[in-house]
Order: C-alpha cells, then structure tokens, then sequence
C-alpha cells in the first residue's frame, strides 16, 4: 500500500484544491508538462519533428508512471527527473524516445515544473483572496458605524468600529495579494542545461539557428507553459522561490491576524463574534457545550508555519556554483507547504468570513463593562484647553484609579467631587461619555478602504 | 484516487524505515493505539470491564478506518480525534462503544500519539547513528594518521589528518546523539481531560478511586504505551516537543556538517574523498562524465530544513490558556517532517559513511600545491625565538607573498635569499617542510575520540 | 561620540544585569580573558615564564583597547582577535609581547570568550528562573483550591484551578532550566590552534612536552577558565552553541508561555489577575485609566525572537572545513541576542510573578458567566450509565443549545423539561453544578508539581 | 560608563553608513523627528500654533534627551514613547509643552521613525547596490567570453564564461533591488490614535475641521516626514515592515550568492579569483601565508542571519486587536538587524567587486584538469543522431569511467578503442574537446543581462 497524504497532521489543506493542485501526482504531471513543452517549444523552432513533440505529449501522463518506484529512485541522483526520463524514455517509441529531454538538464525541468505548480495553485489562492476580500469588504460597509471596544495590550483602549476593523482586515489582505500577483506574473520557466548556457539545447540545433535562437528558445518554452520568460536561467539566481514564499508568508499573516482576532473576540468572556456554525463544526471531544472558533484555528495553524517554510528558500539563496549540492533540493517540499498551507488558510477564511455573525449587544455590554472608563483619552483632551496637557493626563489618570478603586462608574466618580463636577460644567457629560460619539474617523477611514478596494478591483 | 505521500519532493526519506514509521497510516495507528492503551490503563484499574479494553484494541487497526474521510472531518473540530472517537465507536458493539475515550479528550490522544510515533521513529533515527558512529570510528582508526590539508576560510592553513576530520565528525554526532537519547527518554503520554485537570477521568471513577487514582491513572497510560510519565499534563506546558525539535535539528546539523566536508572533498579540484558507487548513483541527467555526491547532497537537505522545522515546535510554546486554537495544531506537520528528514538524514548517512572512498594521493597532491606555503605557521614558530614573535610573523608573510608572486616554492624562495637562508642554518628545513611532520596533537586527538566513543558505547 | 547600546529597541534587557554581561565591553573582557587565560594554562605547564602569563594578566584590560577601533579593524580579518592580538602586544613590554597568544589562532579565543561570556550569563539567567521559579510554587501552593475557568480554543471548557495553572507555569519553567543546566555545564573552552591540530601550540612546547601534553593543555586552559575540558577542538563540532541557543530558546518560551496567560487573564473582560503596579508602570501614552500588562509584553518580546536567533546557531553547523567562511562568523551577533532577550525574560517575570494580584471574585465572576454550561462535561458523564456515552453527549449539546438560545440557565434549561428533569431525579444538581466541585485531581496535581519541584531544589 | 554598540560582534557593519543611520541616536532622533512632523503638520492644519510647532522641532534634538535612561525607563510602558514624550514636555516652555504629542500615542510615532529610519538606511542600501550592480556588469562585459568550469554538485560539468558568472550575480542583485525599491517606495507613516480611530487627533481638531480632515492629516505627516501616506491606519496591519524584512533578506541572500562563489573560486585548490588586497586584508592570526577572502565571508555573515530576523517581521503580523502586547514590540530589533546586516552586505560587496581579481590562468589550468570529461555532454550529443540518444550518453558514461580508472585523457581514451574512433572520424576532435567551443549561448545570455541592466538604470 502506498503512503497516503490525506492531510490528517494538517487539516487547514486537508480536501481543499490547492492540496490536490500540489500533490505528489500533481508535481509529476508537471515534470511532464516541462517535458512536453520543452518539446513542443524545440518543435516550433523546427529542432526536433512535429511529430515526436506531439507524441511526447502523449506519454507525457502521470498515471504511466510508477509515482511510488520514481520517488525512491530519485534517491540515485537527488532529484526526480533523471529517473522521469528514463520511465519516458521507455514509454515513448524508439523513434520519439531520441527526442525526449533533448539538450536539456534535470533542473530545466524540476524548476519549470515547481513554476507551473506554483502558478496554478496561486491562481486558487488569489481566487479564493478575492473571496476574502469581498466578504470583508461586505462586512466592513455593512458595520461601518458599529461600535465596540478597541483594545490595545489587552485592555480595552477607546471606542472603535466593527467597519474599521474590518477595513483593517482588508487592506492586510489587499496588500499581501498585491504582492502575490507581483510575483505569481513573474514566475519564470527555467532553461539553462547543464549549466546555464544552453549549450546542450544550442548543439542539438547547431546547423539551424543562429544568434536569436536562445532568445526564441527561451520565449517558446515560456509560452508553451504559460509562465514568464526570464532574463537568463536561475539556476543559482534563486529570487523566484525566494520571492515567492515571502509573498506567501506575508498573506498566511494577513490571514493570520484576522485569525487570531476572530479568536478574540469569539472568547467566552468578549462574544462580540462567532464563527458561522455547521452540523459538526466545532465539537469537542470532550465538553458537549462548545462550539470552538475551528476555522480561525486552522487559518492559524498556517500563519504560524508558512514564514518558517518561506525562510528556508531565501536561504535556499545561498546556492554554490552552477549547480549547489542541497540547497536547490531543499526548496521543493517548504515550497509546497508554502502554498498549500497559505491555500489552505485563504479557502478557510472564504468560508470563515462569509459565514461570520456579529454580536452588537456584546459590543454594546462590553463597552459598558469600564463605567466609562473607555473614554478618559477624551475627556483629558477636553479638560486640556483649561488644565493643560500634562495635568488633565494625570487628573483623569487619578480619577480612574478612584473609580477603579471603588467600583463606582466614571461618571459618578467625577460627579461625587464638586470640584471634578465643576471641571465639567457646561460640557454634555452624557454625551462625553457615550461611545458612539468617541469614534473618531472611523468611518471615514473605512470609507477610505472601500474607495482603495474598489480601485484595486477595477484597476 | 488519494494523493501519494511518495517522497517525490523530499527523496532523502524516500523509501526510508522512517518514512514508514511518520506516515498518516502509522500516526493513525498510533491514535488508535493511543486509544487502546488508555483504556488498557482504565482496565487495569478496575475502572471498565477488562473485556470492553480487549476489545477496545481488537478494533483499533488503522485499516478499519477511511484516512482520507478522517482527514477531511478533521476540519471540522481542527484535530482528527473526534471524528475518530466517532469512527472508533461505529466499529464497537454498544456495550464496548460505551468504554471508548472514556473521560478523555483529543489532546490526551494526539499528543500521546505523537509522542509514540516519536518514539518509535527516534529509535529507528538512534540504530541507524549508531551505524554511522560506528562507521567514523573505523575511519577515524584507519586513517589516524593519514596527513592532508587543512583548510580555514577556503584556504589550505596548516596539514591536519583524516583522523581527525573523521574523529571531528564522529564527535559532533555522538554529541547530537546523546542530547536525542535524553530527550527520547522522557517522551510522556499526556494526560488531563478536556482541561487538565483529569476531571472526566475522575468523574468516572469517582466511587471506587481514592487519592492516589490521578497518579496510578498517569503511570499505568505510561507503562500501557511505553512512554515516560509526566508530572503533569503538558497541554500547553510544551517543553517536549519543543526540545524534541531542538535535539532533532541539532543531529541534522552534525549530519550536515559531515556533509557539506564530503561535498567539499569531492570537488574535482580537491579529489580527496568519493561517496560510495552504485549502479545509477550519482548519475546526472546531462553529462555522462559525472558521478556526483548525492548522499551527501541528500543529507544536506535535511540539515538546511530541519531547524526551520523546529523553530515552529519551539514557538508553539507560546500556548496560550489550557489549550490553544492554532500553535498545537501547528506542531504535528514540523514534527513529522523534523523526524523524517533528520531520519532519512542518518540513513543516507551510514550509507555514505560505509563506502567512503578515501584518496591519500590526492590529499598528498594538494598539500605539496603551496609548495610548501601550508607550513609557514611553523617556520615562523622556529624562527620566534631569535627573531621575537611579531618579527618572524611578519618575515614569514613577506616571503609567503615573494612565494606567491614569483610562482616558486616556499623552499627555493628561502635559500635563494642568504640572510634568510642563515636563519634556517642548522635547521633541517627538509623536514620542517614536510607536513607530515606538522600534524600536531592530531594523533593524540583521534584517540580522545575514540576512546570517548567506546566509553559511551559501553556506558 | 560612540553608538550606545542602550536597549532602547529591546527595552526587556534595558538596564539588566544580562545586559552588562553581554556588552561589547563584556564581550572584549572576555577575550582578553582567554588570552590572559592561555598564558597562565601555558605558564602552569613551564612553556612560557610564570611572569610573563602574570604580566599578560595584568594589560588585559577592556579599558585599555579602544573598542570602536578594534571593531573596525576586525573587517579586515573578519573577527575582531587578529587586531586584538596587535593592541595587546603593543602594550605589553617586548619580553612579555614574545608570549601572547602563542601558538594561538582567533577561533581559540574568540570561541572560549564567546563560551565565557555564556557561562557568566546564563548564571545570571539561572538565579532569576530560580526566583521564578519560588514565586510561581508560592502562587501554586496559595491559590491550590482556587477555582477558576478553564479555557480551550478561546472558550471556557471546565473548571481548573489557578493553583494548577501556576503549577503548569511551573513545571515548564524547570524543565526549561534543565536542559539550560545541562548545556551550561558542558560549555567547553576551545583551543584547537590554526586548523584544530594544536600544531601551533605543540611546536612551541616541543622540547618539553611528551604524548599527554594536549590533554594537559586543553584541561589547563579548561580550568584557567573555569569551562568544561572538551574531548576535541570544536572549530566546526558546532554542537555547543547549537545547544546553547536551543536550551536559552526553550526557557524563553516556558517564560513566553506565562506571559500570554498573564496578558489573556488581565484583559478588561477576563479580569482574573493584575501585574503588579508602580508609579510608571504600564502607563500609556495616549489613555490615562489604562495599566497595560507590560512585564508580561515585554516577556513575550524575548519569546517571539530567541528561537529564530537560535535557529541561526543551529544553521551555523554546517560549517564546512576546519574553519567555515561565514557559519562561525555568524553566530556572535544571535549567541549574544539569545542571551540577552531570555535574561531579560527571566529578570522581568521574576518581576511579575512576585507582585501579581489574583482576583478570585473576577474568576468566580467568570465561573458564573456561562449559566452552568462550563460543566456539562460532568453532567455528560453523570448520564452515560443510565443514557449512554453517545446518548448522553448528544443530550447535553441539545441543552446547551437550547440555553444559550434561551439566554436562561443551564439549571432552569434543565428543569424546564420534565423528561430531562426526571433524568436528574436522586442527584444533587446544585451540587453537580458548582464548579468548586469539579475540579478533578487538580489539588492532587498541583503536589505533584510542587513535589517534583522540592526534589529538584533539594537535588 | 555606557554600553558601546561598536560592532565588535558584527564586522560586517562595523563603521559603516547604514551602522550610524540605525544607531540608537539615529532611532533616537527619528523619534524625536516624527514628533516634529506632527506638530509640523497640524500647524500646517490650522490646529496648533505654527510658533509651537517650531519650537517643538528646535527642542526635538537627540543630544538633549539621556539615552540611557530612557531606554531603560522604556521598561516601563514596554515603549520608549512614553519617556520620551516626558522628556519633551520637560524641554519645552509650557506653553509649547501642550502641543508635544497632541491627539497622539506612542505607536504612531514609534512606527513613523521606524520607517523613517528604514527609509534612510534603504536609501544607503539602494546606493551602495547601485555600485555593485556597476561592478558587476562591468565583470560581465570584460570577461564575456572567459572560458571556466561550470560546476554543480561541486563537480566540473560543462564549460561556462566568467562573464555569464558575473551576468548570473548581476541578475539576482538587480531582481532583489527592485523589490527593495518597490518597498521603500511604499514605507507609509503611521497615523491612528489610540486605536486607530484618530480620535484623538480629531478631538482636538474638532471645531475646525470636517470631514476631509484626517484625509488632510495624514496626508500632511506623510508629506513632513517624507514617507507615504497610508490608506488605513497600520498598528495591526503589519504587511510593511513584513515586507520590508522579506525584500532586504533577498536582497543579503543574492549579495550571499555572490560571496560563496568568491569563497569557492578563492579556495586554494581552484584559484580562479582574488578578493582584492590590502595591507590588513585578510590577514590570519596564525598563518603568514594565507589572505582569507575577508569580504566574502562578512557578507555571508549577513545572508545567514537576514532571513532569519525577517522571519520575525512576518509572524510579528499575528497582531492581535488593535495593538499587540509583544508582537509589536518583537519588530524594533530584528528590524534594525535586517537593515544593518543587508546594509553592511552591500557595503562589503561594492568593495569585494570593485577589486576583485580574476585569474584566467588558473581557469584553463582548472578545465584541462579532466583531461576532457568537461565535454562528455557535448560529445554525447554528437553521436546521438547516429547512436541514438541513450546509448551514446551509455557509451560516453564508459568512456569517462574508463578515463577516471587509468588516468588518461578522454581523448587518447577514444582514439585508443578503434570502434570508437571511428565514431569520431570525420569530427574534428581536438575542436569538439576545446572548452571554448562549448558555451552555448553565454555571450548572447550575458548581452541579455546586460541590455537588461541598462534598461533598468535608464527606466
């Protein structure tokens, strides 16, 4: 029985799309789309028959390859491909087999393959993004004057909006897609040879072509995959990988933080959010009462692995030679988990945002929780013009304390101290002390993010 | 069709008893097997019938259960234990189903599970650096005093012997090793409820267990999975895992090391050692000419993943109440992978280590190419005590350089100048030149080694 | 006027005795020290005058080099010895110069420095886990029977006990100071000469010295230092540092671990403890009624990065030939960091652990919250005999839906179903649903913990 | 006495530009400018007197604050905002005293000077890259056809040019700076408030302004402090300093390419560059002969330790709320490393390339040195038409083996087996064995990179 990769030690992947767009059998279609390509590209050029192009095409399937047998004979050569040739060499008739991996080297072929990977599975990613993206722009217009507590180093701070903070989700959101579909338009097909300078690929076609024929050659192969042509091969040029699990670390963060503050506030003790329920979402194994924030969960799962996976191939820069010993071969398997974990999280929290319900009457009764206490940056400022700064700082830090203290709200607090009580003479204290009224700009800054996600979408 | 788990992106375990021992079927097998030893240990203390454990453990064959329908469930609670328990229970008759996971929670299940494949794969990992000691220290002895060059910052510096690079390798790894056993000898189960306090567990076994139950409760799951018992349960007190990683990566690291000196002694140019040959081994897809170091280049993948992997483990630390929604979920992946490649490390390592080629020609080759340069440490020691340290230093370094300008030896450059010939006057610089004569304590060194080797090896 | 090194971007070790001990200045002391060090080991031997190792002792003085100018000057060499190794020559008297650093290469010293300054910091470290420690096995044995909410996933779960709590922060803490212990022991000096062959340092004592003589130098120098005597030189044995970093990552995160708590339990609406106050402490710039959980942030600041530092130093293993390009030079800056960032860890919640303020009446408060739901766990299992396990899970999820539907108490839900109230008939429902009794073997595991903590102190 | 930042740990800055533009002064007085700037930009507002905002930028001078103690009275609000602001208010006439700060709070401008400094620093960075990127496409032009061995698995493969060398380290250093530019250009301001909100700033402003004002406002603190305007405030939107770590580590990592090729091109037994000399330069403490390749190894030094501390930056974006109580507070250190590490890279690499010495002698004599196993590729491709494509690359593999076992060159290895010579009559051997011949298209690649590089610099 062959090991399964069901994605039981990683749940936040497990059935979604980009799993099952990187995995294993996955990969190795694409080792033999690179082929095919690189066929149908030498084709075009006029180096190698129609025919055998097309025909390689034709073999060119990963069901007629013994996935399980490949693996293990990669070990011979530290990478999969001289094996791939071998299997393709015996699947295609003598006469095709002549032109199969012709002039070519394993890492034209791993490379281009790990690209074309990697662009399918960020065309899922940045799908389900937009999903993202839309849902929280939904939720954004639709709270935009919602208020709630603002925290900050876990107390609770001044009043903000359930609109702002969702504007904040997706602005993260926005920017670290941005810099994904930067780096998803770059993702360039590899083609060097041995190494990286075509001179196998040029001695197959030495009578035919002349100077252009590496520039042609080079756009063919790109075209034939529907990746980028680079400026020269990369064999040790290794920003594309680098590039590439940063841009998906800094989404996985983006996904994150939306993640953890989901959590927040789903907390027993805040309830202000809940994640959209499910017949079993949730459950515990245990206590029969909880309904766990699972999908927030999952989405964290992969912010907390995604940067370290990402780290490894820009160290992965540091590639000796023409050709380095190790670092090249350890960039495949954090690659995946890069984008199937980032994949995984951008799938959950498509699900996670469409189905997010808001408590007002939480915010509400936890805005309430201080006596008042959220708005004393407010009334310092107020008392600033006749107090001064620094005096109304620590007046109103005096002040709370003493209602700290006591127990009593803030407003009996100031109204107990005739000079306190005077201090406010002639302002609306009810109205100083109403949250609604302490929001600042708010709702112009989500009005602000709206414009921004609405521009990005047209653009 | 399931996805594969073939080792295609990652073939230094492709094909390893580790990779066996850390698959989604064993880690299943072992939640079932987690599952079935606790209620061997309730059995055991009288608290459910002895028949509903036997058949607790008839039941819990990974076989009876979908994996790829388990992982997709597991979405639904994060972990893969409640829709286990739920498969767990459709497998039993209704009295025994009544006994399954009885006071338990997932966490209990899947930490403990872990901590069994860990086990298991540890001790595959320890057998397999016990060869590859074995197989330094054999090195290391026949080649005590095998003299070659030194070589500090890409330089040739000084001769050092082969000894004492095997013996510098082998020291690292029994080092790595001791600091792996440590940690493997306190693997705990876990054990607390759904909060760690042990409550279900108590609840029921309220009428017939005293004080003492908690403690006979932790050790009798210990003994039922051949684990350490904790203290307490470690829900979120993280330590073993976290240090699990940190010894992991520490033995990859010394495995790395090993690897990176045999690449290095391979290059063409250097020719000092060649990895071990098989039929296909090493064979590149382009140039029939080469027989590259892939062991080496295998082991060195693992070296540069393992401690991306670990730094995760160590960072889930950071688990916040009695258990937290994203850092423990995110152990299980870097925990497997840091076994399998750390273990795939040592395998690929004894491989290499027990069919290292060593060439004494080339290492005599490269220490005459400075002609003479690599002693000049030494002739400057000579000459300190009539010329004072700093001056032969410096007297030295300008000969070196005269030696280098002029393309001839450090010898002829000597005596073709009479005052510095003079100075070498009664010294037999024939001798001083010779590196066999400069090798140090490194004799002596190798037998530190082994002698510390066979000390652990007996302990 | 100079760069300070004020901590004014790292304010948890501002102004901490690791901070001193890790300065630039620490750090040049530490190389003068193995320097004088050598000198005396050497002396000890009759290879150089007794005098000449005093007088070496006595200009080995930080404030005797100027500190920017052998940092700049290090660039040329890459470490900073080489030009050390010039001033100090250039104070001693010409005699003396004859003497320093003799036989002697910069790794020499600057990793028996690097392992000085560890030894002297991780001391520090040590006493204040151990004042941690004591403070958090008061916390634990005061509060033992406190009862307070468990929270998993964000969520109450069942009750546990605060004294449980602090024993988990506990037992953490002591494991983590373990395996520091056992590192710190082991810092072993090095002393390996040019390429680890101690050429240098036989050649100057050739006349002298027979075949023990390296192991009396290696545990001379050992003991002028008051470091571990290593079996070889570790040029690129890199395990030491490797595990240095690891052990000082582990204890930052068993200390991290404790302060997300103590920043969840402070947070508006959870309540359950307070850092301890003072006159600035935890003021904010901006709300005068706040009192952030500083002590805790700055905890968490050393948690979120001494792990990615000390994956540097594991990386720094692969350190190729006798002295690595790059690895070795690369592990000053992250050794030094790892220190710092945990000492200052470990003197902050030293702090915090000594002044923090439980609030039991918030915990029961919170206890309250849920209308009973925190113990439908128990009333799941006080059914499962008459109902069965599945039964009676799936019965108490019904309830604790209908409750929080409801709004009413888990007790009036309860009741106001006759069926299910007939379920109840013959127990003690008030009783079944008072937290205090639920608390599982928390008492009995909070001995265990302060048990284990008495054997280690007394150990 | 203070605490030196001197760079003795870190050579690799040591003394160099983008060292001083992150010192604790330069924070310092970042700080002190992004206090100015808001004065500065609600004078321009109409909301404090221009007067104020005047004097508030003529007091906000680094010299005037005691770093050392604001660092450590840092502790206690975990910021050095808090302090600072204190000692502010105290330098200012108390009139003045009342706008420092105004509407404000330490995040905004603690945030604002971090990117005022990383603005700064990465404008040094982009200067120095600037150098580098000319001495390398002058590398390139110069040594466009210099023939040398091509290596990968650090064995000879096929011949390449220096120049496509230095094309390859030209390419990734332009790629990594234009993701460096992409960021910088984007470095935005903070500007929030408390909590985001910018109610406080509003507060103040309220009689005057309307709904354009916070537009107006940070708009105005992003055109005072030359920094780009943000479209939401980002104290929990942490993609740019995320994004800024994962530009500059690619950046050390395609500087970290460059430097181990010069390692291994130096080592002695390939020869085929220098680092440039100076008097110092790469001197040993222990060998007279050697000159270490200094700059390279300083620069790898940094490509090891970036990634890393950006890893720190990217999972700092699990900021919970809307302030974190660490992750925030985590950013301050592996920031400035990021910068200072990259910053000194770049330094070391404009020096290294500006005098690096290249030695075509040493490359012929290293491609002679397999007697012709460097063509076996070509060779290959030559029989496959009338051998087919398997057999021939079979056959050569015999060849080369049984070149390898007598010591003989390929050539007389042919020419000695009579069938296979026949193979080869009518080729014109000694051309098909001249590594000049075999380049492929490595003039033409290089022409692309250039070309590239001056569209680039024109664009």
């Amino acid at each position: 029985m062959n090991d399964s990769d069901s994605g039981l030690l990683s749940p936040v992947r497990a059935g979604t799309s980009v799993e099952a767009a990187t995995s294993d059998e996955a990969w190795l279609q694409a080792l033999l789309d690179a082929e095919a390509g690189l066929a149908r590209a030498q084709a075009e050029l006029g180096v190698i028959p129609a025919e055998a192009a097309e025909r390689i095409g034709a073999i060119a399937r990963a069901k007629a390859v013994d996935l399980v047998s490949l693996a293990r004979r990669s070990r011979e050569s530290a990478n999969p491909v001289v094996a791939l040739v071998a299997d393709l060499t015996a699947l295609a008739d003598p006469e095709t087999a002549e032109y199969v991996h012709r002039g070519s080297t394993s890492q034209d072929i791993a490379d281009s393959a790990a690209m074309l990977v990697a662009h399918r599975a960020t065309g899922l990613i940045l799908a389900d993004l937009e999903r993202v993206a839309e849902g929280l722009a939904r939720l954004a217009e639709e709270h935009r004057d919602l208020v709630m507590p603002g925290r900050t180093l876990a107390l609770q701070a001044v009043p903000v909006t359930f609109g702002l903070k969702a504007a904040g989700w997706l602005h993260s959101i926005l920017a670290a897609e941005d810099g994904l579909r930067r780096v998803r338009a770059m993702l360039p097909v590899q083609l060097g040879g041995a190494a990286g300078t075509l001179a196998g690929y040029v001695e197959y076609a030495r009578p035919l072509f002349g100077e252009r024929y590496p520039d042609e050659l080079l756009a063919g192969f790109a075209r034939a995959l529907g990746l980028a042509t680079p400026v020269l091969p990369w064999h040790t040029a290794r920003v594309p990988p680098a590039e590439l699990g940063s841009a998906l670390s800094v989404v996985s963060g983006a996904l994150g933080k939306l993640a953890i503050d989901v959590q927040t506030l789903s907390r027993t003790e805040i309830g202000e959010v809940s994640e959209p329920s499910g017949a079993a979402r949730g459950v515990s194994s245990a206590m029969p009462h909880k309904r766990n924030p699972v999908l927030a969960t999952l989405i964290r799962t992969a912010a907390l692995q995604v940067p370290a996976f990402a780290l490894i191939l820009t160290q992965a820069m540091l590639a000796e030679d023409e050709r380095p010993g190790g670092p090249w071969h350890a960039e495949w398997l954090p690659l995946r988990d890069c984008l199937r974990l980032t994949g995984g999280a951008a799938a959950t929290a498509a699900e996670l945002v469409a189905g997010l319900v808001v408590h007002p009457d939480r915010m509400r009764e936890n805005l309430d929780r201080t006596g008042g206490l959220i708005l004393t940056e407010r009334l310092a400022a107020v008392l600033s013009p006749s107090l001064g700064r620094v005096a109304a700082k620590a007046l109103m830090t005096e002040v709370s304390a003493e209602a700290a203290r006591t127990g009593r709200s803030l407003r009996e607090t100031l109204l107990a101290d005739q000079v306190l009580a005077a201090r406010f003479d002639g302002e609306d204290l009810p109205a100083l002390l109403d949250p609604e009224g302490y929001t600042g700009a708010a709702g112009r800054l989500v009005d602000r993010a709206l414009a921004d996600y609405r521009r990005r979408r047209k653009g």
